[in-house]
């Protein structure tokens, strides 16, 4: 496509410059005072609630209830179980003054609340029948970071962890294994449209502490990956270092089986990077804030009221839609503006469409102008959003499929991992050539069985692939 | 009522107690490991989660859009703005250390994201297009407590503020109007079932930087009053400090005039004071997470089928309702636990009932039982909640109207907040006179017409009475 006037800068050449500028012009979001932190603007933040609406039904779903844990942590908390904290120190914020002077003890601003999880699940739980004990919070987490970047990589961000204790092994792998199914892939792929690859990490890129990490492997415009969501196995790691335990139903005390999962604003990087345009960003119909805008082309009290008449119709019918009247503002800079925005579907209402019984209407995913009857906009729209959604997630599968290499050695992978993904037998390229492709910053990104499924946890010697990859 | 074995505190005679008790027994909260932080357990987590809905609805309509402002803010910042600053600073949290070294500028935890959505609304607001801006956050904030109490005055807590810049001052006054009273008092009185009394603050008590605020005050269960939410005209004050300014329709640089309004957790506490009895929480049916709890009363296949069919109808007609079919515990131990957490309506199912057609059921805010043919649970429950809905809101308006005595002296107003309100001319009361009361920590909760309702702001010359009470 044509570069829009310096809008934007070009897709193809500069991928990471148009990423800024689409978060700019598209209102997204801001940089806020402190580095690494960012202003979540109106559009975004519509995204997001939508986002953790339909997540938090799916988690909902599972039996999960939300709570809320504090804000800060005790500093000797973070000391307790170095397992899991290694490598977060340089991460902390740590509060060292309140109430107007010297704390005894500095107080962490939480970089995840595990640890008070844990003192709350040892406290919660005395018998087998206060299991499973399943939770979840919303909550703002801060990690400093010395290379920010708007939703990729924030100082504060804002997420959802779960954590969950069990009485068996097999309880836990399966409740994970149902998040990371029914929660998070299906989230991304019907609400986001965005394919992703399920699998398992590796060994070395597995979370701190956990016996099996899940993740859900996004590819975006340019190629390289994006974690959207993991799901971990924490064995009876974590039960230990915190004490979790219950009596079973004979009575003998036994330690409890745990997993934790977690996603975050980075959704909103992996949305923007994955279905975005040189015109800007396009947004799949079921998170877009604004499903439909209709354009009223010129001042006209018939048009206007027309226009006034669509947009109750649609709204009758269900649809999101913003009507915009600011005739005063050039119909081309509206039109680019709500391009920009990503609105999936334009209706330009004007004299002479309605004269002819029509409306003009633009697909923001497709090129060029077309026309339905204007008394079957309201009956026509729903559907015509549904299609939308469907083909965002076809055009995203298509990419993920075409860039996608079937390579059997370490060179080859390399080469692949320039442009997209590559593909790779497990057996073949081992911790050994993981290594090697670690040196030029490509990673494992999962591994999964031969047909693209995520491995069975209870059968460890499978024969699986490797997926890798540049990554965000 | 009679003391129930010692499960609670007499609510008579040791209110705070009483309060204590039931966070821990209806497993409400608990407090954090950082002095004044609290753990919000799924049952109070629950609640909030229906307070912010029912409030983010209303907000909405009102027309706001929600935003993420960051948590961290310069401590510059906190200095710019003197007035709206003062008493903050020994309440605040300050980050020195963070990415493993010591910062070169410290950063405060917001206490509030006042200066950021003055920042962000300097740089969003251009013309007098983008007027009314109104926004709105849910969010945390810290402000470091020396005498903490879970969810009245908490370390931590989250809560709404919301933000809005106006054209004219009429049109500030009148949105900050309307959140009082379609957002705020809506809620609270229809959701809630908690009486508020509407008026504006003394002069002594306003927001720091406001020309008028305005307040929701409830009083609780001893007769002490609880602030549930304030919303502020700051006329120019604010627009000036953060350089808020926009063209008008002819070009000329203005100044805006903004508002602020906000509501918290402190609601809870409200909610729990409002309506709870000596057997523990009352919970009106629009904010229960549970309306119903269905108990089958002894281990027994057709009383576990004959329930689960209630649940299923119950649900079926948009009943929140609950299954208590551990008959492993004991009945009356279920009960008392179901009476604690405040389930508005108990269905009890017994074989002797089934046997003749009939369900018993208890309403939490009424002693004794009664009884329902089985076959109409699915149609009467909706409207029996509607009516213990109406009804605690009437008891609560009740006491409010009994506790509160009509007095003419400063000593008949001091004698009577020593049990509930007292209402006095505020010509006869004056600034004198408050700073009377304050010395016996009794203040001015609000000012009101004569008939009780909120004054008229552009008429400050109004016959007002002052309401006068102890408050938390």
């Amino acid at each position: 496509m044509v570069e829009r006037q310096g809008i934007l800068a070009s897709i193809e050449n500069d991928f990471p410059q148009w990423y800024q500028d689409v978060l700019e012009k598209a209102q997204l979001a801001d940089n806020g005072p402190v580095r690494g932190t960012m202003v979540m603007r109106p559009y975004s933040y519509a995204m997001w609630e939508r986002m953790q609406s339909a997540m938090d039904a799916r988690i909902k779903a599972t039996g999960a209830e939300n709570v809320y844990l504090p804000l800060f942590i005790p500093q000797s908390y973070l000391e307790r179980e170095a397992e899991h904290v290694e490598g977060f120190s340089p991460e902390l914020a740590v509060v060292t003054h309140a109430g107007g002077k010297e704390l005894t003890e500095p107080v962490v601003v939480r970089p995840t609340s595990e640890t008070l999880f844990g003192e709350v699940m040892a406290k919660w739980i005395q018998s087998h029948r206060d299991l499973p004990l399943l939770l979840n919070q919303w909550a703002n987490v801060v990690r400093w970071e010395m290379r920010p970047r708007v939703f990729l990589r924030t100082t504060e961000f804002l997420w959802q962890e779960g954590h969950t204790a069990h009485a068996t092994r097999e309880d836990a792998a399966d409740y994970a294994r149902r998040i990371h199914l029914d929660v998070y892939q299906d989230f991304l792929e019907n609400v986001l449209a965005i394919p992703v690859l399920p699998g398992f990490k590796t060994p070395s890129e597995r979370f701190a502490g956990a016996i099996n990490t899940m993740t859900c492997e996004a590819m975006m415009g340019d190629g390289k990956a994006l974690q959207m969501a993991t799901s971990h196995e924490l064995g009876q790691n974590f039960a230990n270092a915190f004490g979790i335990t219950f009596s079973d139903a004979e009575g003998v005390a036994q330690t409890a089986w745990t997993t934790s999962w977690g996603s975050s604003t980075r959704m909103m990087g992996g949305l923007i990077m994955s279905h975005g345009d040189a015109s800007g960003l396009v947004l799949p119909p079921r998170i877009a804030p604004h499903q439909v805008v209709v354009l009223v082309v010129k001042e006209d009290a018939r048009t206007l009221a027309a226009a006034r008449a669509i947009v109750a119709d649609l709204k009758a019918a269900g649809v999101r839609v913003k009507l915009d009247d600011r005739t005063q503002v050039g119909f081309g800079r509206r039109a680019t503006e709500w391009e920009l925005k990503g609105v999936p579907v334009r209706i330009e209402v004007g004299p002479r469409d309605l004269d002819a019984g029509v409306l003009t209407f633009v697909r923001r995913d497709r090129v060029g102008k077309q026309q339905m009857p204007a008394t079957e906009v309201a009956s026509r729209v729903p559907a015509l959003l549904d299609e939308i959604q469907r083909d965002l997630f076809a055009v995203a599968r298509t990419r993920l499929a075409d860039r996608t290499a079937r390579v059997s050695t370490v060179d080859e992978a390399r080469e692949a991992a320039r442009t997209g993904f590559a593909v790779i037998d497990w057996n073949a390229l081992g911790e050994a050539g993981e290594k090697l492709l670690n040196r030029d910053a490509i990673t494992v990104r999962c591994l999964q069985t031969r047909e693209g499924a995520l491995p069975d946890p209870h059968e460890p010697e499978q024969d699986l692939v490797a997926v890798v990859a540049r990554a965000y």
